[in-house]
């Protein structure tokens, strides 16, 4: 069946403006859904284990972020995911929602190393990555992620931020497939 | 098969102290998630609709619930659930998670007409209920709610609040049966 529904998947290091255009492009969306996967992720209190260093919370992650796209797919909306998504992630999700004949974008959103440990120093402490941040973009370099779904930014502006977010709109590179 | 689980349905009008309960309960068991309706209602951005007045989003919400707390459940947690959930909701999911045989407590948190209005007013203002609090206040009244899953609250100290989230704990006669 066909759903005519687009499941976008923002990815990339820290940084990189992941939440900034996930909700400038959830916003323009007429029907949508917008899932964190760090909020998601943080649903779990006690108990939980670093995802990157637990192959079982991992799963349970993204077997949460799974049902909830399902739902919100089924009952009409399009949906943006904003999370670290490599591009077996990606993979994983694509295939669990192939019954569904929904659109994936898969969009890794991409900045020089500088650029992002500057922008990780303006966090506010708690929120701060420090090395992981450099460690996550060596990961993605080494992940065989195919480069169309790269996506460099600077977002200095807000007209910046939209003219990404058309792109990501328009543009059927991003398309998973 | 049993489980050995337990999923708390916290409960109540607005201004009861369901989020503070839900944090200190969640924080006391070893395995747990904490799962607040009104995030997960918000999830949707586009196209959502007041859930008391649509009965599909109503129905959207729960089903993102259900499934949140199916997988919480099989990878060995503990689920907190702090919305406001009437009979027929904590009916409904004491039914969708009957394959699982956990454990289902059902606690309406209560206070007295007064008290809620005063709390609502010290909110900051996009987060007061107004007139919707006393309304969600009738509304249980009518429910033909069990009054053995009400807890009267004042919790006006933290030690008021460990009392209350023992009695959850401990007191079998919030069971839903």
């Amino acid at each position: 069946m066909e759903n005519g529904r687009t499941v976008y998947l923002l990815s990339g290091p820290a940084g990189v403006g992941k939440s900034t255009t996930s909700t400038e492009l959830v916003n323009r969306l007429t029907h949508s859904a917008y899932l964190s996967g760090d909020d998601i992720s943080h649903m779990h209190r006690n108990g939980r284990e670093k995802p990157w260093e637990s192959e079982r919370e991992h799963d349970l992650i993204w077997h949460n972020i799974l049902h909830l796209t399902r739902n919100f797919v089924r009952y009409g909306s399009d949906v943006v995911i904003d999370y670290i998504i490599f591009p077996k992630d990606a993979e994983w999700l694509s295939n669990q929602l192939r019954d569904f004949a929904v659109t994936i974008k898969y969009v890794v959103l991409w900045a020089d190393k500088d650029t992002l440990v500057k922008r990780d120093a303006l966090r506010i402490e708690e929120e701060r990555m420090g090395e992981r941040c450099l460690i996550l973009f060596d990961e993605f370099l080494q992940s065989g992620l195919n480069h169309k779904h790269l996506l460099h930014t600077s977002l200095l502006t807000p007209h910046d931020i939209q003219h990404v977010v058309r792109e990501i709109e328009t543009d059927n590179r991003f398309k998973h497939i």
